[in-house]
């Protein structure tokens, strides 16, 4: 059950409510946010919701009966839409798109991608500074300051930038140059960075775990939204399976499903989600269709020679292709609704 | 290495290549479908193709890198065209739905889906009267009666048919009534009814393994197409994975990749790739944004009553709705395949 | 609920019982096997049992709450015996081993691995006759010939004979050569295999599929036995995963779940579970511990040699090494069981 | 390739090392641990590996062809002992057993735990006070005042403890508390506390990701290692799988491939690794089979009222015996290791 408070609650109702869920042995959760005030109620017991409904300083109450909470749509019917300001939403309707390399390798490169995105009227740009990495001995990444560099440029360009943050003590140097954080597939149940991502005023996008269930994937969004950041997305980028012909499974399933049962946007990446270059169009379109109010990928003005996922790369010829068609088949998808 | 013997090839002819193919010790697999005469070779030793390909006798020679032969496209650029008949074709660059009951139940049920589908302009409809259940005890359907029936009225309709075989035995009785053998998920390694396959000139469509590859797969049609039998077409219809939130987990990156490796038409089964019939239409869509020829799908007038499948059948009304989607969906990427 | 018949049975007792199971509306199916008549009832409703138990006729009867029936300890609580003559069982509380070749290549393979097994006091010999392979183009075993062979010399060793079957068809020919028939993997759902395994006197040993769930290879059990074949042993040998350091992931859980849940004796194959030589006797030895009754494994006098599996074949030495552990292990966990 | 220095290595000999490195265009990363003082080199050019091994101040040079490097048997021959102090050691050939529940709830309960390893001589108790879980309303430990407290009644019954770590925060507060600290399955690409766990001079045990494969595994390990700290155990705990039967699948190849992959000591976690109280003594009797060095296990006086993972949690008569039986098997699995 989810209550959710009116602005102007006094300590005197706060305290008649929390009684009143006491005395049917319920504990809540405070959970407070930039856009309200609410308490979570976990518990078995069975009880007339309209007893607790109409006190005072009660804004809307909802019972909700999937295991995640204040991500489900069962509480929030409406989708949430997340602003990045200068006219970028997400979420709203409309199609977003996120593009740019695995890594920000140099200036140049940085320079490039931003032309490339300014001719295809593309307003995000990704990119990894921090980079996880299965080897110790691999490059991790330029860091803040390569970070800093590519802000510069971005703002000049009317660019926002999405990139990883890996670890809770990144967050507060990140924040005044990124406009979302990501929180990359390994680090899906890194609780604390959840937590911690949970109590700053910054969009973030959530990736399912490696072989996470659809299910964790709404949990973690639960604990970002319950330590008070509504701003989050959602997503899917392959998982984990048997088959060795590409590198990820591209879960279209749980596009769908997902769109269903949460508020929150949901963003297709295809690039991760087949892992092999020739194929990301047909994966990007497919995730329209099955509903994503968005795609991330990766481009590159040269792929083969990209610091890392060179091969599910693309270049911006096939970039700008795929941009195009990718609009269209939105378009059509948005029309198909009405039917 | 796959050479096509001309139609008139010689028994001179034909020795000549099998001594040349002798003297650099290939062992060539004679294989004879409806279409062609080839000698398929699997060996390593290098050599100069050329040498062999000047043979009278020749009218085609390639190497081919892939593990399976005849389905691929290396082998043959151009994609094959199954034909039902009555203007009834698959993968001639249009777009084939085949839709119906789970299982074959009644005569009603058969007539209710055939004006179903007369109405929405659907000309195959799918059904089982063998049915492969994990319990011994469950409904098998109604076997070679039941498609009697079926038959009488589809063909009275112009309607052609699509049915599982489950055994050797069952061919024989089943091919006057079928237009269209399905192998079903369970037995896509079933190697001897794949070698029966073979023998028969009737369209096959092959489901991948419940958690087959899509090498598995490939190997499959080339049972088939190296017995004698050409007119194959593959299924994706959603593999085995860890996530619970659905039955099957379709594999979109399995319509991508097939439709690049093989000229054998691609079918989706989004029925059983996610098992739940909110969401049917949602990955409909997505597969033919991947690439699909087709869709078969699973619909009844009243799916809560049906035998089996019931929580992932569309209704009518849904069915019709999918369909005009699917048609409209088809349109936009085949237009946007020549961008 | 399972209902035993009295071995003498009268047609009128029969009825009487029919009329009962009628008028509580549950359909019986009815069972006979080499040791018994059965009515097997799958319905919802609650009764009172006491009020068909004391029918005359009825030998026994329990409700059996596990989705398989006959092949469920909850039914029948001692373990099933294999008895192969000449001494030799199967699942009595010792421990049994068959060992052998992938495929039988030629009489002096047979010869060798025939010394070796009676050198090790090793009853059963293990190889293969007809060979499912994923490309129509590899070597598919001696056939019916080549097992008439084998056997020849195995009778006159006192060895007995594990070989698998691949059709309906094969069944009738090689039933007086084999002791034991084996479905192997990819038939483990070939139900009209299963139905015809059911109707002969013969044990039947059955794979686990390459992804089948152990709920699956009990219906795949209760197959055989509800078609009248009591004599089932069933056979863990590994399933997919995502794991690449390896052939299959060997599923020792099932091992412990399997010996739980089913009277039926179970039987490991370590050589295809883990499908490298260096670490098959661990796995062997571990699968003793977990409570298999017995072990199939690969051994050949070369096996860099052999036609197929030869990376996950022991050697000679090997082979007795890990034998001799085996019977080791097996006195141990079954000391330790009366603990 | 591995360069390990001589303990009074010289800043000269260092830098003409590293120019004798430069000169075949290989970069160094330095790793200075408790134990030693290396240079890793990854490149691919061929060189002649003696023309650097001859320099001085150079103590062993080795070529390492795995991809990870110093957690690798073939850099490092002997196997790793751990010693705890006060006469504990895991992996110098003896076994290993950490019992004890999945969270630590009070003091009753840590004095119930203390008495039953005392009785049953097992000298390392587990217990979580940092709980990793799904959603954000469960419980989640007692934190750092809960260890407190049960380190000293550990230290006063001379049990030596191992704990979850969770993230970089807390490892300067539980250093003086834990003897082992354990990274969990979800934080094992956690990259940022693997790292710092490296600059620390405790023990570290490892468990695999929930669908980790086994090189990402010794990749993590690499990654401490890498850091300074040499002191690393790995750990099996189940691996997620399709099968709905169990709760994880324990991967009992796993064991076998890692004890001839790394010198690290393995330990079995068996409780977590098929999540069933009815199995765990058979799956940690095979993970002996098959190599493990020890085995960490849940235990509980009362598991039914235990605050999580209950259902996989030993009562105090199961635990001792299984302690009993494990013992037993080990020192058979020793002494066939010789044969």
């Amino acid at each position: 059950m989810i209550i959710q408070l009116q602005e102007n609650v006094s300590a005197q109702e706060r305290q008649d409510i929390a009684s009143a869920l006491s005395s049917i042995s319920y504990k809540g959760n405070d959970v407070k946010t930039q856009f309200g005030d609410y308490i979570i109620c976990v518990g078995k017991k069975e009880f007339d919701i309209r007893g607790i409904g109409t006190l005072p300083g009660i804004k809307d109450i909802h019972r909700v009966s999937d295991p995640y909470k204040l991500v489900s749509k069962k509480w929030k019917v409406n989708n949430t839409v997340i602003d990045l300001g200068d006219g970028v939403t997400i979420g709203d309707g409309g199609f977003s798109i996120m593009a740019g390399p695995c890594s920000i390798e140099c200036e140049e490169q940085v320079d490039d991608l931003i032309n490339h995105l300014k001719e295809n009227n593309v307003r995000i740009m990704r990119g990894g500074v921090y980079k996880p990495r299965s080897s110790p001995y691999s490059f991790r990444g330029l860091g803040i300051d390569g970070l800093k560099m590519w802000y510069e440029k971005a703002r000049a360009a009317g660019i926002k930038i999405i990139t990883e943050v890996m670890m809770v003590e990144q967050i507060e140097d990140m924040l005044p140059y990124a406009d979302i954080l990501q929180v990359g597939a390994r680090n899906s149940q890194n609780f604390n960075l959840l937590d911690a991502l949970g109590q700053v005023d910054k969009p973030i996008l959530l990736k399912r775990g490696v072989s996470g269930t659809i299910d964790e994937l709404l949990y973690a969004a639960e604990y970002i939204f319950s330590n008070g950041n509504e701003k989050i997305m959602l997503c899917e980028r392959g998982i984990r399976s048997y088959e060795k012909a590409y590198r990820n499974c591209f879960d279209i399933n749980a596009i769908a499903i997902l769109k269903d049962k949460t508020h929150l946007p949901v963003i297709a990446d295809p690039s991760h989600g087949i892992g092999i270059r020739a194929y990301v169009e047909q994966i990007a379109l497919a995730s329209i269709m099955a509903g994503a109010d968005g795609v991330i990928m990766e481009a590159h003005k040269v792929p083969e020679k990209a610091f890392s996922d060179g091969q599910q790369t693309l270049n911006f010829r096939q970039s700008s292709l795929t941009i195009k068609k990718m609009r269209k088949t939105f378009d059509l998808n948005l029309a198909m609704n009405s039917w």
